[in-house]
């Protein structure tokens, strides 16, 4: 036997919760698949990706938790008590969510909640889409002599604001390249506070709609310049902002699959739009 | 048929720029996994676990191209051409690293040296060690009412000193929590630039040696001790710094899974120094 046939599965009576990646179910992990093919019953976010849904078993169970249709979401409290119901009664329970369940995906509450019910649990992290979904964008995280740091940050809080609590100047000069989460819909308060603290207007910008699924849309434009290309763009979207946006134009390989030609050298490719 | 046998395979003539992931072989992707099962030759890091490049088929020619044993590793430029070598003899060429290959991993150089040379390649994003290694150590990357923001900075430069370039004090008050890579060498610098900039001595750290594997270490201490604490520490290590590092005796799953009894108020565990 070979992986992942030879690693383990939910017990009866414990709760994994799973990152599924930022969708192409390819960047699913061994662990995440062994869940989905021994659970009895899946708990899934509205960013899970059906494709990698449609891996748990036809007798799964599969139980929705996210927002559809400007319904309002289950509440988290109602959700863990859901998770600890499933697993008193003996189920294999996955909880899965796009992307990891810990880069703001509130899988620590949920972890919290299950260790004061006394619920065994395993946390399987997943491929996070500010890193697998700039990749397939062809935009590195990090590159030699663009950015030794890179800051994650969701744009939007729990209250549906932009974050409080951060000091913005600081964030805005601290690392070179930011990659915002669900920042669309704030994203020209953003603009305003990294701007505001120094960040040129026409630094480099991606914006990343549906992120390795095939309804990935990228556009490439500038700060002063982004809220106007945001428009064009569906959320969820991720938000990059700095040099590493520039080599898109070398390392888009997703694009060259379908034709594009690849510049090798990506400098002198700036400030230009484009949607693919 | 079900994935991974129903993804892409590597082409002859084609590099795969693949994550291996921290560590754990089921943290490996299905893409990673079709990757190692059709490669012809593996070009592997030192930080690759071997349960993963285990996963090779037995005919696989397997190349060394890290740091073994303090002699000097390949230089980049050599790496890189080893590389268009192998793809121009039509081999089907898996360049594999630890972690993300865009996460600290050089991956993009090696992407770029691909697109001069006319190379067609892919790139398969992996689970990050400052992420999924976080996740093993039961400290979530982010968490609610404790940090909407987080900073993945890599420990040293490509001349093996701090990184220079960078806004320290904006680096230390951005986001609430700091992950750093590859930072023991440089401990001592690094928490006088973060005290310096105003990180209270008492901000909670871990340190985290092998994450995910056998011998992950994780050592629970406070920014002022952090030195004296890393001397126990065997490098590759992370150093997280922050309050997520506080959830750990809530959400050591890991650990639990050993017989470590759960915290569920991890309030009040402060300051407290530990192994694992």
């Amino acid at each position: 036997m070979s992986p992942p046939e030879t690693l383990p599965t939910i017990e009866p009576g414990w709760v994994w919760l799973v990152g599924a990646g930022p969708g192409d179910p390819g960047l699913l992990t061994l662990h995440g698949l062994n869940a989905l093919r021994s659970a009895d019953v899946v708990v899934y976010d509205a960013l899970v990706d059906r494709r990698v849904l449609d891996l748990a078993g036809p007798e799964a169970e599969r139980i929705f938790a996210g927002k559809r249709g400007g319904k309002p979401s289950p509440k988290q409290h109602d959700i863990s008590q859901r998770l600890i119901a499933l697993a008193r009664d003996g189920r294999r329970v996955l909880r899965l969510k796009g992307g990891d369940p810990f880069v703001f995906g509130r899988g620590g509450e949920e972890a919290l909640a299950l260790v004061e019910a006394g619920i065994p649990f395993r946390v399987v992290p997943g491929v996070t889409s500010g890193i697998g979904g700039l990749a397939y964008a062809g935009i590195p995280a990090t590159h030699r002599d663009v950015n030794a740091a890179v800051t994650f940050i969701t744009g939007h809080s729990l209250t549906g604001a932009v974050p409080d609590g951060l000091d913005w100047p600081a964030l805005a000069r601290g690392a070179p390249v930011l990659v915002f989460y669900m920042a669309i819909k704030h994203l020209g308060e953003i603009v305003s506070k990294l701007t505001g603290a120094g960040r040129p207007p026409d630094d480099a910008v991606a914006l990343i709609s549906n992120a390795t699924t095939e309804k990935q849309q990228v556009v490439v434009t500038r700060l002063d310049r982004a809220v106007e290309a945001s428009r064009t763009v569906e959320p969820p979207a991720l938000v990059v902002v700095g040099d590493v946006v520039r080599l898109r134009p070398a390392l888009d390989w997703l694009g060259a699959m379908s034709g594009r030609t690849l510049e090798a050298d990506p400098l002198g490719m700036r400030n230009q739009d484009e949607a693919v």
